[in-house]
């Protein structure tokens, strides 16, 4: 694993290995979580010290396996390979069990509810798009596409995310969609160093809003923000804070520091780096690699410190320099719109005004944002120290990454003509603005799993399991569950002619059922069955209740009415 | 679009024009379903006119964009390109708009529904696999694999089904699943040549549901195939047949008429046809091309003309021969058993054991079952003619193919044991017995957009739209959503500043927003607002009802209440 791209065939044919580490790495990134909170709620030192000593047990785990492959890499085929392939799934993707897809089923049913609330609709594009699409979209990022195999036909590449496919389908619909309200949550595919401990996948789940449509100042640009906070507080992830900024005001602040016109965004993206490393190395990137003066550099480091909320735009107002310039002029006064309504919304408190906020990507061209939680903020934000690579290898190593922003947006008002083509005086045939959020579900799942045991999910949704004592009964047992079903009650039985009575509890047990159906011989013969309530400790509950079987359903559903 | 791959640049330059056929295509489809079924239920003649006049117009303008395409390529860069590069998808795949999705939504729901109804969880697994993988599971059809660019690392391969990522799953997870209910429902992707009228795409949902781990003899299988029963009545596709076999009692009768071990797939592989050819064009592949005797393909072609139920049990117990192959024996036991099953599940007059059922697969180890609806078999099952292929191209003729089964599946013992090793003595490490099914979701989608116009689906679910009079009033607007917002009623407004009243009311239109607030100067000084039943067509009902705003959200939360 310590070159990019592992040559040595060898270490690839490692069975079940990559998906046992990748299984593992996220039980810590769990168990790593569940100790900050504990500590950030000043918990009890015991209880620390135990999940410490388990979050310890699990990593010497992970490092077992990983110098059982390096020993089993430097052996070199001494032993056969015990099968002709390797049988895990290709690096950087995962597969979801299902107590993963139970939460993050709860996830994507929150989020869309909010959504939905909001009057969105769904569209759906293709995994893969033609190649020129995608091309010249992503700046250095762009090699990260995947691209299909050449079998004859057109070029195309995996998508990279939902925005680009978005705009494209807008410059091709837009008759039809002049304006939308649309959400998609769907997978993308990015060739990255995998980072599984902070859930940094190749394939991973996207869960975009946009607003698309031309509308007046700031209007949906405030209930994407609104959303945004509905969502994040709905699903639970803890304290939030958005961070906010204007392209305009940004490149207003570079230009009247003195930022020649060409090179305003590299100088942006040295800024969007404040998040991950201290102002030294921004502003070295700057005057060194970038060629600023250091008086430029120095200039924009006293305005990229400030952030907070109406004071700020307050004390912006009044510099009559930025004023002066048109950018910021304009940048300030969506600002002020929009903290009006973000007042009326009432999240405004929930914002951080963060002029060191550039967001990376070029083609935002108003207002963008960030939320980051406790939880996701990375550990050098507090330590001003860099993430480092891992001794001798080009490697991150993880427990010095934050998983950064929870999720980010802002407004893309050029994207749509893009693919528009452009009439004779070059002016795109076709400008629809957009404003959007994507939401970091896979973040979101990561703080979400840290916060509950496994064992503790329950993934199936069966109400009833359907139980017989003595001679195994299979026919009758069916009969009953076909009943339930018919009735709309989740049922099962155990799908044996004669099964133990142990074993069939142990399902209840295992799969948290709430309630049993036991039938025997003798309630058989007189039209009787016994519901129990799995769930009852109370031994002298024991036997569950004999009702006639005529009741059974009416019995069952007003049972589980009262467990909703 | 006449070769397999075009390979006219200027061909695939055509901006829009493939999404416009694709939903061109699509309407035809939903279209010339209306009809059949106008016919079929014997509908008005004025009636069936009408609509049959609406095809026509409709192949019409699919026929001029064909043509328009045909000129275009045979002009050949008279014109300059109206943009640097293709705005369209990607061959065989489409978008999905807000209106498509709101249907497929109600679909998976649906289904989603009965599959948890039977205790199912969900997993979810990559969009790609390993090559080596999905190498050698689809025989012939492994052609149709898209495989990833080599840009460095593993060779990788977009999934081709869901059944073999699940084996691989299980193989990887044996231990922790000995046995599960699962579905999944995911895009798969096949080279196939696209029949888009068909929604044969190459980009399409599967919906599969399986049981694995060892039981008692056909209990899973008699519950997959009430679980499919309970998932095509609950959407409503109209009357369907479930035609059922057992690859056991076909291995017999290949055996007792005569094939040899060694030509038992292939002639397997021709009875499959038989869905789609005469009886003598199958006898004719079996003799001419797979060099079977005429007197073994008589043989068969008695045997596979039988369907029925019970009676066609009882009638094959009778053969003497038959029964004397230990095969054929099995299998029969196994129905026996099955039919019993299916009784109690109330299921048996839905199916038809059909011995000309053989499924293309080579993995089905034990029951076999394909589900067809009227709607679904293709119309040469009734004239008895062949598919045809355009003139001059290696296209087939849409209208002289069907959509083919709508759901389909079997037992397949073996398929986790390939991915597992085998031990020294051959044995496959480990071994999970599985039985499932796919619903063709594409397939119920098409019939179910063909049931409803598509200005009658309503894509969002808005309740309320907040409506000023005079003079814009936006603040109080978005004060009014958000209360809403807050009560959790669905709602929006208008994004403009001072909006028409006559555009806000079209937006309640178009979207089929049932409740109207409406706000204006004077309401609000008297703490009023006015609530409007957008969908009462009553002039006297026309302003609506003016209340207290301290009412609203009782009143609209009690006028939801009352529309479910």
């Amino acid at each position: 694993m310590s070159a990019q791209q592992p040559k040595d065939d060898q270490e690839t044919k490692i069975i079940q290995q990559e998906g046992l580490k990748a299984q593992l790495a996220q039980s810590i990134e769990a168990q790593a979580l569940k100790v900050r909170q504990l500590k950030a709620d000043k918990a009890d030192k015991t209880e620390i010290d135990k999940e410490v000593e388990a979050l310890l047990s699990l990593k010497k785990e992970l490092a077992l396996l990983e110098g059982d492959k390096k020993a089993d890499s430097g052996k070199k085929s001494t032993k056969p390979a015990k099968t002709s392939f390797t049988l895990k799934t290709a690096k950087g993707t995962k597969d979801y069990n299902d107590k993963d897809m139970a939460i993050r089923e709860k996830v994507f049913n929150t989020i869309t509810k909010v959504f939905k609330k909001h009057g969105a609709v769904t569209i759906d594009t293709p995994v893969f798009e033609l190649k020129e699409i995608l091309a010249g979209k992503y700046g250095e990022d762009s090699k990260l596409i995947y691209d299909l195999a050449d079998q004859g036909g057109e070029e195309c590449s995996l998508r990279y995310d939902l925005t680009v496919p978005f705009a494209r389908f807008l410059a091709m619909n837009g008759k039809e969609y002049p304006n939308i309200k649309r959400y998609q949550i769907a997978k993308v595919y990015r060739r990255d160093q995998p980072a599984m401990t902070k859930g940094r996948m190749r394939e991973f789940y996207q869960c975009d809003f946009d607003i698309a449509g031309t509308y007046d100042a700031m209007i949906p640009d405030s209930e994407i923000l609104r959303i945004l906070c509905e969502a994040l507080t709905d699903l639970d992830v803890g304290k939030f804070t958005v961070k906010i900024n204007h392209r305009k005001i940004l490149d207003g602040i570079f230009e009247v520091c003195g930022v020649p016109e060409a090179n305003i965004r590299p100088i942006s993206s040295a800024v969007d780096k404040l998040d991950k490393l201290p102002w030294a190395d921004v502003k070295k990137e700057m005057v060194e690699e970038k060629g600023l003066a250091v008086e430029s550099a120095d200039k924009i480091g006293e305005y990229v410190k400030h952030k907070g909320g109406r004071d700020l735009l307050e004390m912006l107002k009044k510099d009559t320099v930025l004023m002066a310039n048109a950018n910021a002029a304009a940048g300030l006064k969506d600002m002020e719109t929009l903290f009006d309504y973000l007042e009326i919304f009432d999240v405004m408190d929930l914002m951080s005004f963060d002029l060191s906020l550039a967001r990376g990507l070029d083609y935002y061209t108003g207002i963008i944002y960030e939320a980051v939680t406790e939880k996701s903020a990375p550990p050098q934000l507090a330590e001003g120290v860099k993430p480092k690579k891992k001794e001798g290898t080009d490697e991150l190593d993880e427990s010095t990454v934050g998983v950064g922003s929870i999720a980010a947006g802002g407004r893309y008002d050029n994207l749509v003509g893009m693919f528009s083509g452009k009439n004779k005086k070059g002016v795109p045939n076709l400008q629809i603005p957009c404003v959007g959020v994507s939401i970091g579900v896979e973040r979101v799942f990561s703080i979400l799993m840290s916060k509950q045991k496994s064992t503790e999910i329950k993934s199936s949704e069966t109400e009833v399991y359907v139980i017989s004592v003595g001679d195994g009964l299979l026919k009758e047992r069916m009969a009953i569950a076909k009943q339930l079903w018919d009735a709309g009650v989740k049922a099962s039985y155990m799908f044996k002619n004669k099964p133990r009575l142990d074993k069939q509890f142990d399902v209840c047990e295992k799969e948290m059922i709430p309630l049993a159906v036991i039938i025997g011989k003798d309630e058989l013969e007189h039209g009787q069955v016994r519901i129990k309530d799995m769930r009852a400790k109370d031994e002298s509950q024991g036997g569950g209740m004999t009702i006639e079987q005529t009741d059974m359903i009416q019995e069952i559903k007003s049972r589980l009415e009262l467990m909703k």
